[in-house]
């Protein structure tokens, strides 16, 4: 059990952590930092957060696992901002939907704010005190957004990625996976870079497909939704996220995400071609390999 | 009430209807004709079957409304099929996911089989007692299959589109509409050329974005499957539906789902233009105008 647990900006993610954590006493006491002070105000009511400082260096003093559950861009900021404030041996997460661009520059902020102390001397590390940062990805996002709308069953069954760099401990993977396990998740450890280009096919480019689809048929005849079947319902469903949030996202794995983009645009090319050609065979294929894929999904 | 009604060659829309039609009383007595003797048998026993008879002349005999509920290309040679045993006045509709290609085709089938008969000397209707052929297309389907799988509830609160033709008389578009929203459904009548560019768009478009990101997802490294969070899984779920069925679908509806197609092919080249730019402005911007479409369906 993590002694204290630290929770930064939280979201739908944040909230639904701290509800899990306390549901299955994955940590003692749970601290919950908010930048708006009514936030805090209404979040420490919450029989799952036991404080709620005005300041993230008090929010994360003797924290032993502290999580980043702010958007994507504000990641690295946070973990800048918190470095300073860190108890020897405490580790940093984060829920980003992004790990090449976080991982890496995480674990430099806070290399940067030891090597600071430790000229100041203010702080003398051994190798078993340092503070690490490993990335995670817990794919458990909904449409919904906001701490209130938080559920402590969110992760469960659900995938999360632990993607550690070549310089972090082997012992801060284990505590972070440990963490995710106990909230239910199944844990996968891959690189940053093996990350993106795996949620940029099976994450980022689905939302791109659902917003693309909902944009066009917003331009025919927008009440042609009023006869919207399950199909479209659900096919389009995750296109009410927040474009905002997205738009960050996407800033963060460009490439990755272009280049599954196209994949899919050439694979609608051959779709078209076969259409057009009454190819009907053709058609049928395609729709069997998918059918396959999607067939091979656990339940 | 219907006094007589035949469901022809049931699956998953067959068997729903017969449950739904016993549940809210809209038909006093159930027939029900399958191919194979196996399901005759098997569905006679069903609480929601009244006769199953072995022929398709004892099963339209004496019914009011026969609701041919095969797969699209099958739709208009069994009407052409049952033409000669109808009772006069009788009122035939299917559940075919296209209409263009049906509707006409199946009034003519029936006007020809009343001529025969006419010329013939068996019959002399008078315009009221002629048959009609009034084309539905329930919005509800599943990737299930099977009259096993049907439920009395498909239908609540699902868009049914009735397409009348110029032939068709007024009293049939009623008959038919006040079935349907018997069984729950919310009627919509349009010509049957709009309502195949409607469903093109609506309906076969996501059918092929979801079948086309699965095939082109299982050509990238298919364990990443295993990964799928909630979104992917929304957005393809339909892609598991049967291939065979689409297939004759599509045929049937080929130029309004290539424009159909070709239109998010636009929207998807402009999309990524956006993001080979960076231009993280106009990505949100298409985002944001998808979901204020998306949140604008109905609850």
């Amino acid at each position: 059990m993590i002694e204290r647990l630290a929770i930064i900006s939280p979201g739908l993610l944040g909230g639904s952590i701290a509800r899990a954590a306390r549901e299955k006493s994955a940590a003692r006491r749970i601290a919950i930092w908010a930048r708006r002070a009514e936030t805090r105000t209404a979040i420490v009511k919450q029989p799952w957060c036991d404080d709620a400082p005005d300041t993230l260096a008090a929010a994360v003093a003797g924290a032993g696992l502290i999580i980043i559950a702010a958007p994507v861009d504000l990641i690295v900021p946070l973990t800048a901002e918190i470095a300073p404030h860190l108890t020897p041996g405490a580790i940093v997460t984060d829920v980003g939907s992004v790990k090449g661009a976080i991982a890496r520059a995480g674990a430099e902020a806070l290399s940067r704010a030891q090597s600071d102390a430790t000229i100041s001397g203010k702080r003398r590390d051994a190798a078993s005190t340092a503070n690490q940062f490993v990335g995670s990805h817990p794919m458990a996002g909904s449409e919904k957004t906001g701490w209130e709308q938080g559920t402590a069953t969110l992760f469960e069954g659900r995938t999360c990625f632990v993607t550690p760099i070549e310089t972090t401990s082997e012992a801060a993977v284990r505590t972070v996976s440990k963490f995710w396990e106990t909230l239910g998740a199944d844990v996968f450890t891959v690189t940053p870079e093996l990350h993106d280009q795996i949620v940029a096919h099976i994450s980022h480019l689905p939302q791109l497909l659902a917003s693309s689809l909902c944009s066009f048929l917003a331009g025919q005849n927008p009440e042609w939704k009023n006869f919207a079947g399950g199909g479209l319902r659900e096919t389009t469903r995750i296109a009410g996220s927040d474009p905002q949030l997205w738009k960050s996202i996407l800033t963060s794995n460009q490439a990755p995400v272009l280049a599954a983009l196209r994949g899919l645009q050439a694979e609608l090319a051959k779709c078209e071609q076969a259409l057009a050609a009454g190819d009907w065979d053709e058609v049928a294929a395609l729709m069997s390999r998918g059918k396959a894929y999607r067939d091979g999904f656990k339940a």
